[in-house]
């Protein structure tokens, strides 16, 4: 009994260890295209910024302990060509033929290059891989570029941005969408834009760029520009092959990440997934989700019946020194789902007054009818992650504002308010809604 | 019509606001026995830390801001020596008759003191209220001791402990539990007495003190004293007026916080509240729920309808620099409650590995048969809170262990690693369970 797992970094090698897990016995073989597997690819603005001060920190497992401690085979610079599922079999650039019992596909997502003439110029990079990043990191070193521009405000350009005025770069950043970090949100947007000013890079949203000069971008000069316009899921190995793929644009699967065809599973960011607060189908590509599908996936493939719950979208960025975090719905996100949105947003301090305090702002969402909550923002230096997380958690059972309002959340002077942020929010949230 | 308060903190004061919030012309009179008002009572500990400057950064609002900007009358120094329901008036120690439409009682909790001898020696000190902590803070500056003993090992002596050692005093905790904390918790009392040694903290549990001498507590040698030897209930006002006490000495309310008088609402500190994980009374003196409860209290004696869900017993705080925080029930808790607990702890990093990652350690605690969530322990230097928090709500809503291995949370290298220790210690549980 074989499992294959296409692709080697988050969900693959999720997948490969939680198979070896459940099954001692099994044959597994990892097959990824690049030369290095498992590395934290959302430490790459890092190691651009300097804070990562070399590539191997970000390296979390080589082949070799995957073969030595989990007798799990991993072969890098392995290009699947295709997949014959009738035959079990899948074929290697080379013409290589390689059998399968199960298959877990995990090709994960490419940034979005296409439409953007001279996107291969040598002065532009990509944040996607291992070789962009050394590469851009060579660049910056030997050729000290001063002027660079981004392409793209998602949350890769966001964290690029930052990590190029880091290393001294005057920097512009270029969205084609008129929202920043991917979300339709104006609030979000225009706070972001006020603390990109404020640390000086320049932001030109709703300005789409289909052409990279040697020297500009439009009509800014540039030394560099880093292309982060985007992800798409890489799918078209598995379309090939016959298996669905959903109106998300990602390979589409059951909730046990099972495709259509019998015995092939999907996971990470090739796949689509659910949004528990819409019901609906998204394709959300984040290496939290890659992790827990890939585990999900490798149970099933070696029998299991677990399943994935979904999720409610949550997504956090540093922006220069800035954290900013989201989770769920927007209001206009809300009011497209069918949802009455009323929204209500504080400015508070992070942690007692007399305790350093910094101010943070909690905006909230809920709908007007249900009074249940949508969604949240949170923007501020410290416990970010713990406020957003505490709203995931209550979109994940569907919590309405008085339920969040009433939460026994931690306090101590040096860490937290007597009143919580998200309990402030709350209140102000549940006025509006009278 | 006129709403009388008894108690001028967080209880008492948060109810007098909300119930100006919702009633304009209602004739509003807080009675607070102390000098003054609305103080942060956690923050004594920092203002004896010498981290808050003045005692005046402590206090949040003055009878002046009440009178001026809310319409509220506080008296201060007005201690209220008996309540004759059926005349719906309260009688002060000097002998004035006060009438009221509606009472809310929010007398708080005081230090528990009996039965030591010596206890009101010159150098032995409480931290309950502003007058205590002021009195503490000269005897510092002026007498300069070198070597205090703190009796009580819950959060108030924890973080008086740091803030003398913090002063640079040889301090000595003595606790008459073998507990710290208040929780019957082995795993946390160990980590907490190895972090209080590794600070030079001798720690005595399971050492009752009976007796205070001038220059010694049992065998140690100290020039002060810091009495922290728990709370309990100033109940004694509402039993001689014929309010119900419950079965855990707290005044007993029902969910809308009203006694068994009609008309007369207790909140905070002196009134009992319900456990959400067990569903039974408790009585957890915390300044967020005092709050809560006041709020409520206060909306209820104008008439509102709103219930107090209860609480889940989240805590914290901090101990010689650690964050130290707990929610729910800990495993012998837990077997008390006829639960079968089954439990797990993992250390993690509490950020990406590259990104100035500390440890931080996780325990959570689950029943065998319903797989439920039942408390955890969250001990480190980042997000503690959060994750806490992160249980708390879990525990609100009666979530599984599946369900927290399932949480879509943020992740974003600076702030959080991929996998949040939470969801790591729920996969050990997972395990654990089978």
């Amino acid at each position: 009994m074989r499992l294959v797992v296409i692709g080697g970094v988050a969900a693959g090698l999720s997948a490969a260890s939680r198979a070896r897990r459940l099954d001692r016995s099994l044959d597994i073989l990892v097959l990824e295209k690049g030369g290095v597997i498992s590395y934290g690819a959302c430490g790459l603005p890092y190691f651009i910024e300097g804070q990562v001060a070399s590539f191997d920190e970000l390296v979390v497992y080589t082949p070799e302990y995957f073969r030595r401690e989990r007798a799990i085979e991993v072969r890098t610079g392995a290009t699947v060509a295709s997949i014959a599922h009738a035959r079990r079999q899948v074929t290697l650039a080379g013409g290589e033929r390689i059998a399968y019992d199960k298959l877990v596909i995990a090709t994960g997502a490419r940034p979005r290059c296409s439409g953007i003439e001279g996107a291969s110029l040598p002065h532009v990079f990509t944040m996607q891989n291992a070789e962009d990043a050394q590469r851009l990191r060579s660049f910056l070193d030997q050729r000290q570029p001063r002027r660079a521009v981004v392409i793209g405000g998602g949350y890769i350009g966001l964290e690029a941005a930052g990590a190029l005025r880091a290393q001294g770069l005057a920097v512009t950043l270029y969205c084609a969408s008129p929202d920043l970090a991917g979300r339709d949100d104006d609030q979000l947007t225009g706070a972001l834009t006020r603390h990109l000013e404020r640390c000086r890079v320049e932001v030109r949203t709703g300005t789409a760029v289909n052409i990279i000069e040697p020297g500009r971008v439009l009509d800014t000069p540039c030394d560099m520009v880093l292309l982060a316009a985007g992800l798409e899921p890489n799918t078209e190995l598995a379309a090939e092959a016959g298996i669905e793929i959903g109106r998300s644009g990602a390979i589409r699967t059951d909730d046990r990440l099972e495709t259509n065809l019998g015995g092939i599973f999907a996971a990470g960011d090739c796949a689509q997934t659910r949004h528990i607060v819409t019901g609906s189908p998204a394709w959300i590509p984040r290496g939290t989700t890659a992790n827990k599908m890939g585990r999900i996936a490798g149970a099933n493939a070696v029998g299991g019946r677990e399943r994935f719950a979904g999720v409610v979208g949550t997504s956090m960025v540093r922006v220069c020194g800035l954290a900013v975090a989201f989770t769920g719905l927007s209001a206009a996100q809300a009011r497209n789902e069918g949802f009455q949105p009323v929204t209500a947003r504080v400015e508070a301090k992070d942690r007692a007054k007399y305790f350093r305090a910094r101010p943070t702002s909690v905006e909230l969402v809920a709908d007007a009818r249900s009074r249940r909550l949508l969604g949240a923002t949170v923007i501020g230096e410290w416990e970010v992650a713990g406020r957003i997380n505490v709203v995931a958690t209550a979109l994940t059972r569907g919590m309405t504002v008085e339920d969040l309002e009433n939460l026994d959340l931690a306090y101590a002077p040096p860490y937290a308010p007597v009143w919580d942020p998200l309990l402030l929010a709350a209140q102000q949230l549940l006025r509006n809604l009278r």
